[in-house]
């Protein structure tokens, strides 16, 4: 799995626990609903800028979502096989 | 002060006290030397791939990286005035 794929699942995680849709979540951090959908697919790397806003409007923070995102990718490395069911 | 600034602020210090040089920094995460500079002088803003391979090379992780941007960012806002001196 792809960083940007793990980045994805882990903003789908945030927004979907703040009941946010992706059009709500677009206007409270000022980015593209469109470029929201390409990030939560997969499609797009972000960047920190991108990370801070995103994580401001998901009442998180930068930091908890980097985290979020090496517990994965340290879970995946541990069990030896990615996770495609998530 | 700028979020890129910021970053690039980070990353000498997490470089420097890991006693490398940039091309030693270059050679270990597989960046060019010149991109890595970049960074450093907040001309470019680094994608959370960037974040990841850099933190591996300087023995920390991508979550220690960001959160210290975070308590950058956090400190300049309580303070209500960048620090330009650092």
């Amino acid at each position: 799995m792809t960083i940007e794929k793990i980045f994805g699942h882990v903003l789908r995680e945030f927004r979907t626990s703040n009941k946010l849709s992706q059009e709500k979540l677009s206007q409270e951090c000022g980015l593209d609903r469109s470029y929201i959908s390409l990030l939560e697919r997969g499609l797009r790397q972000p960047s920190l800028t991108t990370i801070l806003l995103l994580s401001k409007a998901l009442n998180t923070t930068a930091t908890n979502m980097v985290s979020s995102v090496e517990e994965f990718l340290n879970e995946n490395i541990k069990n030896g096989i990615p996770d495609k069911s998530r």
